[in-house]
């Protein structure tokens, strides 16, 4: 830190009271200029002194100036998190607050902060980025929803900043992935639905634009196939009024009606048990259901949910922990967390016997 | 802006590419410092040397540099968010990701960003205010989950940082207020379960120490009141799980139970739905329920849930947009918006005629 940007801490100071550079060197007895370097941890400073100055700092309560800091360094000290989904299915899916959750535990004691942004895909999304960059307001970011060929890998390179990526994208990529083997997740549901004689499972599937959503819809087919079994898929756009229309279009032929379905997430699930319960079906009797992500509520509706877990919260910490690494210049590999696991309730069950029966009439009382 | 700005601009520009003030005087044929009057838009330049001041700024791409604009204004240029409460509840709720939706339209546009902390209430959440204020990250906050009488409002004010409360603060607040009546909500709720029949209603509320769940819950006590009837109140932390608790404790009393439950949030009444479900009782022909803030998933259980509408993104943006007002120095008023209003749906209908059976065991199949 220079004597000006001290000077100008000096002056942007909160009503004055707030110490500054020179006040931690007066009480230390040293130069302001070895007080810059000892808190800017550079060379050429002895160790007793290095502690004179510490304390000193520790003493008046000084904190840098983030923006004096930021001009000095080059960095802003905060990291971004830019989510292009359309902000209702945003708000229905716990998976970001969750996973904010986690990169929050690991930003609040490294003194970062989080720089969230909504957007919608495409141009918006690019300029987000770019002005993000530009307007030096974050140092890196996290990618989430890898998309196939996704041109924000080259952009983010473009505009000078760090990045960590949630999988691996499958394009070439400069930036270290964390990532969740979620295809284990996948394979254990379809393997513990044939091992209870389903033959016919359908899979509720994200957009397939969306690598985790077509990842966990090939790690299906794959499964379903392993087993030699009819397997069908309905694509949605995640949200829960898509995975119930899906599942309408899945029970509505009778003939080929499934005996398992498999959602690629929980608000779908729930409203695809909603479906079959008012189409006059029981869970799991006529029908076994599974979700994806574990979340929250899975345990608290009934029958309560089998759902594929994966630590999401985990998952944030440890992808900012690889980013603030990679700012920091320090080396960093790609991460792999433990793979998503199965957690088996009430929703599976033995498929049944014979085809289930055609569904009632839906009752529509109360509105 | 000075020409040091400038200057600092151009050493920190990403590549060397990025215009700075010195291309956009040279393009437009004036000094360094009328093209700085200018894009500062101070008096004393003519309206055609600001329009050609415009034009050429227009025409390279040029845009401030944050962190100088920053130190020349001192301003962030962002607002914070800090949410004080448990991970997993806010993950629960999806009332944050909608309410940040809202803000994020009104910021984007605006050139602001969202700076969030999510802290546990007390001495961390106090350190979080002051770091995101000393290190000059925000120039304002929204206030949420206000408590009561809230330590937050007057460390606000001694950080120098503006603010908007969501809701009225029991104690004296130099900040503005954006409000939802939500009481009117809860006495529609109560209104509608009375002319259904219901003379014995229970009311699950959040943690009184929060005064929106607070407010709700007097204005349940008066409605039910008001009617003469049987009221009862469980008070718990939001979450699911302690929804369930006291839906469990409410229908287990089956000389005293309820024949409507009230839920102060829909993650609540869905566990409560399936509580009911799961103890024979069939919702809602032995017990009617109603949720809270009417999300997303409210429309995809089965039955459909009744629950009270509060436009959430609508909210945000009003905040979002009257912080930034108030940080530009521009007069406002507290703002309130529409008032509350229930949303009727399958949960709830007539009072069974005798006290609902005695629930069989629960049977828990497939775990």
């Amino acid at each position: 830190m220079t004597e000006r940007d001290a000077e100008t801490q000096r002056r942007s100071g909160a009503g004055g009271a707030r110490p500054t550079i020179a006040d931690v060197a007066r009480l230390a007895g040293v130069s302001k200029g070895l007080v810059s370097f000892a808190l800017n941890d550079r060379p050429g400073v002895s160790a007793d002194s290095r502690d004179r100055i510490l304390s000193a700092a520790a003493e008046l309560g000084w904190s840098p100036n983030m923006r004096a800091r930021s001009l000095s360094t080059n960095r802003a000290f905060a990291i971004g998190l830019v989510i292009a989904r359309e902000p209702d299915i945003v708000a229905a899916d716990p998976f970001f607050p969750t996973f904010m959750a986690g990169v929050e535990t690991e930003l609040s004691g490294a003194g970062q902060a989080l720089v969230l942004a909504t957007v919608t895909p495409g141009r918006q999304e690019a300029d987000t980025y770019r002005s993000l960059a530009l307007d030096k307001r974050i140092d890196g970011v996290i990618l989430t929803d890898l998309r196939a060929d996704d041109e924000r890998i080259a952009l983010i390179g473009e505009l000078g900043l760090a990045a960590v990526t949630l999988g691996h994208p499958d394009t070439d990529s400069p930036f270290p992935a964390v990532s969740i083997d979620d295809e284990a997740g996948v394979t254990a549901t379809v393997d513990h639905l044939v091992q209870l004689g389903h033959r016919s499972i359908a899979h509720v599937a994200g957009p397939s634009s969306m690598l985790h959503a077509a990842r966990r819809r090939r790690a299906f087919e794959r499964a379903a196939d392993a087993h030699g079994i009819t397997a069908r898929t309905v694509e949605t756009d995640f949200s829960a009024t898509e995975g119930a229309a899906a599942t309408r279009h899945l029970l509505g032929d009778v003939a080929e009606r499934p005996t398992a379905i498999v959602y690629s997430n929980d608000p779908m699930a729930f409203a695809g048990l909603a479906v079959a319960q008012r189409a006059g079906l029981s869970v799991p009797r006529d029908l076994s259901i599974t979700g994806f992500d574990n979340t929250d509520l899975a345990e608290h509706v009934y029958p309560s949910l089998t759902s594929v877990a994966t630590d999401v919260a985990a998952w944030g910490a440890i992808a900012a922990r690889v980013l603030l690494a990679t700012i920091a210049s320090e080396p960093v590999d790609n991460t792999d967390l433990p793979p998503a696991r199965l957690v088996t309730r009430e929703s599976t069950s033995h498929a049944p016997a014979s085809p289930a029966p055609t569904p009632p009439a839906p009752t529509k009382n109360g509105r």
